[in-house]
């Protein structure tokens, strides 16, 4: 794919005006509380896996509503704490797999969690093990409109409340320095760790790797590749929906989450990405309100974006973050 | 697409040995017991539409655990009862539109009630009204695969108990004459036609074609698109749960429906359909114990089959089978 | 396919100034009175199908030079008249199919005659019977390019010819009310609609959708879809006849119809339609010179348009004109 | 594409009996003689081009019912006759293009005759110049359906007689040698020659690759790549009238053709051709009645087959024929 | 993609005999003994990375000819040797990358050598450091047909020595113990690690993914997609080569080298495999001349086979062999 | 494909500063001077075939560094020199192939050379016959990245070396006027006929069609078509390597040849071009330094451009200028 977005000169200073409801705040802290205060217990096995550098148990906690999410949980062997940790999101569709897809933070010395993302996990890569135990209105396939009609109802804002729940878990893990959480993800989970730092205080990081829902209104009008093209073909069915959906979308978009963030942030963003076109993520980054951030651009890239080869500069743009702060 | 299935001689007499659950009778008995013991009240409120040839009511009836399903009931204006009816049943995705998408059955003097399918009706058309209000674990895109990991969670049980509900509301329709009922679809609606052939007695005639939900061992080894190929990324994503799938799927297949069914049957087949392999089809066919039944094979269709082209034909089918019942 | 037109605020008042040759009304009012001078007898068979709340006739028609042109003819059956009329223009590919394919204008209380499109038919759908029995010059396979090497040889010459011998008629028939006779069609149909609406007088009403055949020099620059593609394939093997071609085309373009059309006109366009992009059809309805013009803009559907979705709105629209006339 | 159709000792001594009407002689000597007996002047005009090694004369010749068929007439510059001859048919789409398109067999000391092939030419390449002035039913994009309803109105009718007549041309040149003309195409070119050579007595060699036309019904079956797709397509639209279809058909099949065929032949074919089957190709050589005849056969490639690969070959094949004839 | 290979029953007895040239053996001494014979040093350089459970070395060892072959090894921080090792092979078009894309294997405790595949690493993912010094004939696009004319000219020779030689620098790390080293790799790396097995003897185990460069004859023939195309493609230009083309190949086939291996093997099969065909490796595993030897068979992958769902029961594979060697 | 890069009237007038890096002139006087330094004999060998206007010779000469280039040498038969001589380049992936071919020119009256293109000739058409002997590090299949890593390492510095040789050769041949040689070549010919005409003086004309190779910064942004894809791939692998990779590209950016180059010059574009983009052929036409020059622009047309409607002009255009330097 050639270049299709703006020009870069452009996207630098991109600042658009994004819908946002009046109630955003309150919508979310409502969500929250009413989450947090369902309570409920964090169950945490070890896992008799094969790895011998990392420690693995597997962890249903308390996500949205209470319903139970698994995860991963690796802590490094041989390490002494209280240790530096990472909450992990996944891209659209996987699930959280096998512990051993997930060394490379573990591996670098953090705790790390990786938090299935509810209903997905079937459609490529070795699995997930959580429902999302509710129903959905018609929705084209996929996660993406599900419960679309009302932003209460909505998907996101159960993934993304198990997202915030997933911090908490980490928080109070007695391995972990819980001033040194941070979360990190790419493509969708580039999308939650975003809302989730705009959500949450005191991250020591946020590594957001070419972010979905980002700026929903214009991804949809200008890429139809999936998932955003589940929004444009449920549009295309539902011909008199665009403002009940846009309004549902504006309580997840991540330009107004960023404009909430405080922690430090290391985006990224591919030029040629058809997936999550560069204005949603400079609308994002240029919006992000922590004044230590950082885009990482990739100018021949699509969707794959930085790759593993943008790996060790996050490891070590977190590291000098998680040191500063070290006891 | 050229021919690829079997030649057709051995179509012809194809009569495979489908896995079949020794308490494949049970389960559906108890499954309609529970859900016609919820019981609720079926609403239909006029709808106040462009047709002038055809009455129009909105209806909403209880389908499986007494969820709410959407329907159109469309009356001839100027036919005096009772009338015979259809139950048509749609194809996958769709949901049940506009009223005046409906005409050809009432236009031909049967009283048709077009059931939404529930949760789908986003993906093209015109849009559905009829929510799955049931969640579901990791799940491909789609509904295929929805709650596939249990024949009592499985997606196709509420589906084919809301087919038998509508039956059940058609035939208490005052303008109807309840011995002359037939259910009608094609793809997924056809599959759901069998279904409720093999479920219920007394079906003045079932029009079934290229049905989906036939033979899914072979279907999901022989063709790799969807909806089939739903349930072919399933099994390579979750590479163990092979057996539990087809287990599952073992409840639905349209072949046990078929060798359960008496009514009057009238199926088509296309010889070169992608979606619905032409053996999978006469898989069902050569086993419908009805004894009054037929199959139209176009030759050189893919997954359109028949068409427009056939609906006449049916028509008249339909015709000969209801005049001779008629009081 | 995502937005790739010119944005909504440029659209919404774009008009291009298309070639339009100096003896374009001359053209037109001489073939016109040649084909009506040639007359012929239409002939009218009564249809012994399956429908009961619409009569269906079989009617062969003198078109262009005479030639005998097919359509089918249905009544309301229990309408008394005389009738408004609708005149329907077929897509392109498709004939006239079976009298059930074509209820919803009947449905609603319209007189509706379906006219084939000569020598179409064969690409999809069920079948048309009307030969184009005129030969080409070298021809992009499709209807596009036959005969465009000059005016009085084109293809669409016969077809739009045709279209006005048909509403000539629809006039004429003993139900129908002369004066409340309307034209409609969508993509092809469209531009016949729309070229029918330019030289007949006293329409009571152009339901034009996502019309076909307008602009045609930015069409066949900006899209490369077919039909519009089989223009450009002719010119990319005919490097040296774009003058010819175009100037053959400008007696068939929308725009300079439109600006001659006087009826109330309903137009809708899709705005990521790749078939006949919004410009195109901006071009058409901002130059149409009818006062009484509205048109309906999908701002997320491809070429489906607005689909069954937006039927009873244009079935509401022809009422209130075809109201306001009724004696 | 893999290999796909029968394995090759099977096609080795695959000898089908396919479908031969029982007039299919009288057909084609009455259909010859008719457009014999119309007549009509061959018109050579010299063409000023920039070739210094070979004469050019732009040829018009009366072919089928005496209409105009364009072709390029290229002489060695100096060679002394009577000189042997080929004359060439084209690929399906393409027309005579430009002279120096054709230096192959001229180059080489032929005397050679380019055949446009009427109505054709559009598609690609550098366009032909003669028209088909037939008009047809309902047909598919493309000329393989035009008039397919009757063996008399069918397009092939028109384009064979038209091939058999400029044999007959190229006969009456005075710098040819009668007794040394050759036939010769690949695709649709190939099915021509095949034709002619069952047509004509007398033919010192036919080159044959690839050939179209060959088989139909098989053909039809086994593959949907156009143009045998564009029958397919129109059988999956007129859904009643394959054994019509086929009995047109049957009057063009090259094996029917084959088995009247005497000329020394050089067949090819391609294992792994999606457009032109092996099956299909073997069936009309196996089935090629003249004792002197050659297939090569190449193993790893699609419809290219041969390509410029095999052009040497062809003439060193025909060269030994037309030497050996040589006064 | 569906099932298009051999039905199962065959496929566990499929065992073709292959074209195997009589000096393979001597072919392959020779070629060893040369490259041994130049010997040169192995450069180990620490990396200074992220990581910390796994210290990582940059490798550069003498190949083929003396060529630098770049390799990351890995051994686990916290592991007291000798330890077990693992020499790990790249599929198609990838380089050795980043050092954390492999920690797989040391993670559960294996000294891991990972070879960068000479001239490859630029197609996708992070790269390769490791270049192909020799030239070639025209050959297709990739690496499959350099050199293909001459069997001691061809690309793979040079790459099998690069892996045998991989092999011996494994086997002299101080760290490692030299009786417990494996081969390991998918796809392109699971046919180096075939052709390890057959060319090194006392390996611990080969842990072969499906294998590609097996049975290269059936694979050309019966899949057109890359790598086994750029064969079909290079033989469909070159077409006289065929015979000089295959046996070349046959000095590299997987069959040929597994009937020489003797190390316990776990194989891996994909049954809808496009790329690597099940029969090509039914007919290396069932070749496979050591006794302890297993298969996975995935039943509804392609050729991303059992993937990262695979990888423990691997691990626990091998660490029952070498914990049983383990002094 | 429709329009996509600039509008003409920017086209007509773009004149972009591209990268030319300062030593430029010695880096191309080097390196023409070192393979001229290392001479070598050129091999004539008469080619017995089966042309006879033509003769035709076997050539293999001395390209960079001395490496055998194969070439056909084409002399009009019955032509009395000293004649015009045109040397042709070859598209990408293409060979030599045969030489009936490559008949336009030698029958239009010129000595044609056709020179192989190192190590390409397998990916279709009938083969080449020339070996680049030079290994590559990790390179994109294909030849347009090996050796990118620096301008001497660079494939196309070996290529362009080639061309200048070519013309040296056929300068020195008996038959040819030295003052009338021109150069040619289509896409990769283009390309390199435009460097030959920027590195030798005293060329009659310089033919370029639709040259690849020029404004290679913009090219790979704005296509992803291969083979300017090929760069656009090796970049997003190696993701910090662009600034190197363009310098290596400057040093054969056609535009900088243009801009250097005197001969008269035939240009073609082709405005749908998504190979090589419009607008990059406008950059290195508008560059060009030669006052005598033109350029063909076919509006709807892709890659093909021109084709071969566009060869007699090429010959007019070129006989023209030739013949006025005739002694």
């Amino acid at each position: 794919m050639p270049l299709y977005d703006m020009p870069l000169p452009e996207l630098l200073t991109y600042r658009p005006q994004v819908e946002e409801p009046p109630d955003f705040d309150d919508f979310w802290s409502e969500t929250l509380a009413e989450s947090r205060a369902v309570g409920g217990e964090v169950e945490r096995v070890r896992h008799d896996g094969v790895l011998r550098t990392v420690d693995v148990e597997d962890v249903v906690f308390p996500g949205f509503g209470g319903d139970p999410v698994h995860a991963w949980l690796l802590t490094p062997t041989h390490a002494s704490g209280p240790l530096p940790a990472v909450v992990g999101y996944l891209g659209y569709g996987a699930g959280r797999g096998r512990p051993h897809e997930h060394l490379r933070w573990p591996s670098a010395g953090y705790v790390t969690l990786v938090m299935d993302t509810r209903g997905q996990g079937a459609a490529w890569g070795t699995g997930g093990d959580t429902a999302d135990p509710v129903g959905s209105g018609p929705a084209v396939p996929g996660s993406m409109t599900r419960g679309i009609g009302d932003p209460r109802d909505y998907y996101y804002r159960r993934v993304l409340t198990d997202a915030v729940r997933a911090v908490d878990v980490v928080r109070d893990l007695p391995q972990v320095d819980r001033s040194r959480v941070a979360v990190a993800g790419g493509s969708q989970g580039g999308g939650i760790a975003l809302a989730a730092a705009g959500l949450v205080d005191g991250l020591v990081g946020a590594v957001i790797d070419v972010p979905f829902l980002c700026h929903l209104r214009r991804a949809v009008s200008i890429t139809s590749t999936d998932p955003y093209g589940e929004v444009r073909r449920y549009l295309a069915v539902h011909r008199d929906s665009a403002d009940r959906v846009f309004r549902t979308l504006s309580y997840i978009d991540g330009v107004s989450f960023a404009a909430r963030a405080s922690a430090p942030a290391l985006f990224s963003v591919a030029m040629m990405d058809p997936v999550c076109p560069p204005s949603t993520v400079y609308a994002a980054f240029n919006a992000y309100a922590g004044t230590d951030k950082e885009i990482a651009r990739f100018d021949f890239n699509e969707h794959e974006g930085g790759g593993a080869a943008h790996d060790e500069a996050q490891v070590r743009w977190l590291n000098a973050r998680a040191d500063s702060l070290r006891g």
